[in-house]
């Protein structure tokens, strides 16, 4: 039996409480706070946060075992990335399954059979609360694509190993391409596809 | 010979330039701009920008194939977490492999004979320019932890096999842990680590 791990998780001793939050921005997609915390030795110190709805993105994979990328300009790093179909939520409420089969089919043109989940990630959560859940798209049908008003990117295919190959060769820098691609190629490695 | 992609990172007919940045919040370890732009079909567009330093993150492996983790309050995350030792650049020449170096030893007391760059990740491209540069460390001693003034955390260590596991099973969800693990298990099932 594997070992139980769950402890690991325990706050005790380690918890940091939230004592004020100042509003620094309040933006288009997130909001920005200077906020007060009491650490676990009972001092106070001064925290960035910023808070985001959360994301959702999925690997969308063929027939023929190959991935659906998307080409798209991220401003931030100043050049156009490789990444798998993604989307920010639009609520709190908002639905993840169906954000992600609303992303997918609007960034690829793809429609699915079958949407696995694969969990979570924190993008960085040092400073920052949005959690992205990552999906596999299986028995894919493709349609057209529909994007967002002031969304520009292009969708290609190639085959998963390919992907792999360009996340391994630092040809794909995206961290949440990276983790959901690692984690379907381990799964393909391991039988589980 | 492994097809050629690089094609696929040309920005031609997909670049947004900068037009006019406005600072909105100078903070700790983030500054924030809502920057207006220029899109590929010529319309302007008003966007959040979250600008950061960057950071370093460290994947140390025992000689037994153990990997030394952390555990760590997350604040915006209001919980603990597992993940790999890591730590934000103090400036913006601060040495990536000097500054893995510092936090490997600061965090879990182990200074390394070898230090192999796994390349890099963004942890949120579409609105924080964090860029992570990924490191394995092997040839592994331990000595004293000195952890940063207001930094609580504890360093435990258990066999790689597990914490794939924990990615695999949604208890590590730590972006930056996803990716830097899974690679290194890659690297293992393809006889490379």
């Amino acid at each position: 039996m594997a070992k139980d791990y769950s402890a690991l998780l325990n706050d005790e001793g380690l918890a940091v409480k939230g004592v004020n939050a100042e509003e620094k921005y309040d933006g288009a997609i997130i909001r920005v706070y200077r906020e007060e915390v009491e650490l676990p030795d009972g001092k106070h110190a001064h925290w960035d946060v910023v808070r985001h709805l959360g994301a959702v993105c999925v690997v969308p994979i063929d027939e023929d075992g190959n991935v659906i990328l998307v080409r798209q300009y991220r401003y931030p790093a100043g050049r156009v990335m490789l990444e798998i179909p993604a989307g920010k939520l639009e609520s709190k409420d908002d639905d993840r399954l169906l954000r992600a089969k609303k992303e997918l089919k609007e960034e690829t043109g793809a429609t699915c059979e079958e949407m696995i989940c694969l969990g979570d990630i924190y993008t960085t959560p040092a400073y920052v609360d949005e959690r992205i859940t990552m999906y596999l798209a299986k028995g894919l049908t493709f349609g057209d694509t529909h994007l967002d008003d002031g969304e520009f990117l292009t969708s290609l295919r190639m085959p998963l190993e390919d992907a792999v190959r360009l996340v391994c060769d630092g040809k794909i820098e995206d961290a949440k391409t990276q983790a959901a691609l690692l984690r379907v190629w381990v799964m393909k490695l391991e039988g589980r596809l």
